[in-house]
Formats: C-alpha cells, sequence, structure tokens
C-alpha cells in the first residue's frame, strides 16, 4: 500500500478571498505577525500501486481545477 | 518574511465522509488502484517572524478545530 499526499493550492496570480478573510482574523485576534495567508487542499490517497501519469490524471479529472489550481504530489510510502 | 506551511487534517479515528466520495470517484473513473482518501486543509502563512507558542495558539484559536483535527506545521523560509 502506497501513500500519496497531494496539494491542491489556487494559482498565486488569483486572489485567495477565504484567505484574505483568515489572514484579517488573525490579526484581528493580536497575531499582527501574519501579512497573509492562502488555502489550499491536502488530500491523503491509499494506493495499491503508485503510478506518476496514472496520478497526474486524476488530479486533472477531479481532485484539481487545472485553469485555477495547481498540483503537486509527494508519495510518503 | 518567514511562510509557514501548516496542514490541518481530521483525527484518524473520525469517519471523513468527503473524502469516502472523492474515493469512490476515483473508482467509477477507472483507477481501482485508490483504496481510500481523506481530505484536510493546507494553510499558507507569511509572517514577520515565527514563534512557535504563537503559531499553536493560532491553530488552536483559529486555524484548526482541536476536537476533532489534527494540526503540524512546517516553516518554510
Amino acid at each position: 500500500m502506497v501513500t500519496v499526499r497531494l496539494f491542491v493550492t489556487l494559482k498565486p496570480s488569483l486572489l485567495d478571498s477565504a484567505g484574505r478573510t483568515v489572514a484579517g482574523s488573525l490579526q484581528k485576534l493580536g497575531f499582527d505577525e501574519v501579512q497573509g495567508a492562502r488555502i489550499g487542499k491536502l488530500i491523503e490517497l491509499q494506493m495499491d500501486k503508485f503510478d506518476d501519469a496514472r496520478m497526474k490524471e486524476m488530479c486533472q479529472k477531479l481532485l484539481a481545477n487545472p485553469v485555477i489550481e495547481d498540483f503537486r504530489y509527494e508519495v510518503v510510502a
């Protein structure tokens, strides 16, 4: 069994309104050192076997929206 | 400026229904090697300075729900 850790993030050029809200809330709570936040997804997949081409296909078909999101993944164990 | 990468995940003992749906959808698309999926959050914070105690406080007060979620973070640069 293989664990794959996938990170899906909004493309840097796009405004992340949820992240902006989180950063604003932290500042209001007194965490003035926070300058910004961006929010993405972490998806951990349990797989029988890992194949890079198939993994990429999964991301493009279902797990990420390639128009607005970037993704990267790492095989954990 | 410091970047902190925070991973918020559902505690392993809890059922992740969104993850289960994702795993089921991948299987229906023909990715039979997928056995399970769990979905969490990835939050990237830009900070003036990093302090471990304050970072923990942010997670417990706002960024994670310590009742149902685990969190861990790493300082990137």
